[in-house]
């Protein structure tokens, strides 16, 4: 079953477009409590209610070695019916992708991964090459210094259109395993509707929403595709730290059961079939 | 002592703008060779001719934790004098930019890491807030996929030009630190003497002589600067890989002098001051 497939598959069985970011913060988390003992404890919360998992590895690598050894465990407990999405917006030259590509895609065996798109083709084609495992290229990220180059006005083959759609247009046309997604931040739902509009059969992840203000009314009206569903919302603190103490398990639970619910309830009342 | 400092401090003991790029690649190490290990003879037959070291975090996180512990146990071999710049191209939201930023300079210690401009400020500061640590970004890559998005024609502040020159303008005026350089391939000499043109005292890290195929006369007459010599030329698969059998220390020591003394041989030529 390749990334796509199995994606539709979570998300008809836990009836749920959530996915739930592990970014383990010892900051926010309960005093003593290790990485893996944390991200297990809220897998064993919510994996009957969300589409996916997606550990940004940047959380892991600020510990060093014992970080990615916490990674890689945190990967194999993830069920196996559940994608694992390693954030890690990797790029660089070919001979060098094809180590991040190796590492994300064998060594940890993640069956999705996002990449940054600045260094064209080459950079992205040694993890396109994995057919059965998924690519989100960046387009427009979340944060608040994504309109520095993302929005700039580029003279692009097709005529003058913002930098994230030329990447867009690219990725599209790049897209010939079929294995290609995009990133387009919650907090900038006019975007999110272009992008959407323009590839409805994408897969898009969605950052974004909670922490960072993006408004999940907007994310389903824009961002989600009429059919096949193929719009991953990502939310990580407001599941992980819904309580900081002891109890930190069940508060994710239900924190994640609601914005799940949120999401069902504003799809039907866009009235998109299910 | 900033990263500038020892920057200029190690280019004028070793007489050296060479850097070797150490990224260990099993299928063309000596069979046996540990990672560490191979670093280590590396680093032995070198340190007197080499204006720094870079190892890229992807050919150690393709061996998972392992490969980690070897980039810790690397860094912390480097010697004192010499700068150790990670190169990681790393770009993400602030919150996550923060946890590689400590990650690359609290955990592993390096003076300086490469970072990918794609999502702007938000992303880099975290980075530039290290005031004592150098920062290079991504401006016009040594691949060929480089030109997919670096070379489009954008509308910015100052008038239409090409994306890695906005990228360029956007990190001289946030370089309030002075801590901000930029990498800019070799193989792309044209773009190379623009950017050295604009900006006569960015340190500049230029990759892409060599297995890339960069004329080395071309980047000393287009990038050198005339009186700081803030210009990094990086070299990995041509010095480590001078022989692949067990004499590899040795052939890496010939191989990056002789790179050394071909550098020094061109500027002398350009007659530009030592």
């Amino acid at each position: 079953m390749n990334f796509t497939e199995k994606l539709a598959e979570a998300v008809r069985k836990n009836r749920s477009l959530l996915c739930i970011g592990l970014d383990p913060d010892p900051a926010s988390m309960p005093e003593g409590t290790g990485i893996f003992a944390f991200n297990k404890a809220i897998i064993d919360a919510t994996a009957d209610i969300v589409c996916a998992y997606k550990p940004n590895i940047a959380f892991y690598e600020a510990c060093g070695a014992d970080g990615l050894d916490d990674l890689k465990r945190t990967r194999q407990y993830i069920p196996a019916g559940i994608p694992a999405i390693i954030d890690a917006k990797r790029g660089d030259v070919g001979n060098t992708a094809r180590a991040y590509a190796r590492g994300l895609f064998d060594y940890f065996d993640f069956d999705a991964a996002t990449v940054s798109p600045y260094l064209g083709y080459d950079s992205l084609e040694p993890f396109i090459e994995y057919a059965d495992r998924g690519i989100f290229v960046l387009c427009r990220t979340s944060n608040t210094g994504a309109a520095d180059f993302q929005s700039l006005s580029c003279d692009a083959e097709e005529g003058k259109k913002p930098l994230f759609k030329v990447v867009a247009a690219k990725v599209d046309r790049w897209n010939t395993h079929g294995n290609m997604g995009l990133v387009v931040g919650a907090t900038y739902p006019e975007e999110l509707r272009r992008i959407r509009r323009d590839y409805p059969d994408m897969p898009l992840l969605v950052p974004g929403i909670g922490a960072q203000g993006g408004e999940l009314a907007k994310v389903i009206e824009y961002g989600v595709d009429a059919g096949k569903r193929r719009t991953v919302i990502n939310s990580s603190r407001q599941i992980l730290y819904a309580s900081e103490g002891k109890d930190y398990a069940g508060a994710a639970r239900r924190a994640a059961q609601e914005l799940r619910d949120s999401i069902n309830a504003l799809l039907a009342a866009v009235d998109r079939p299910g």
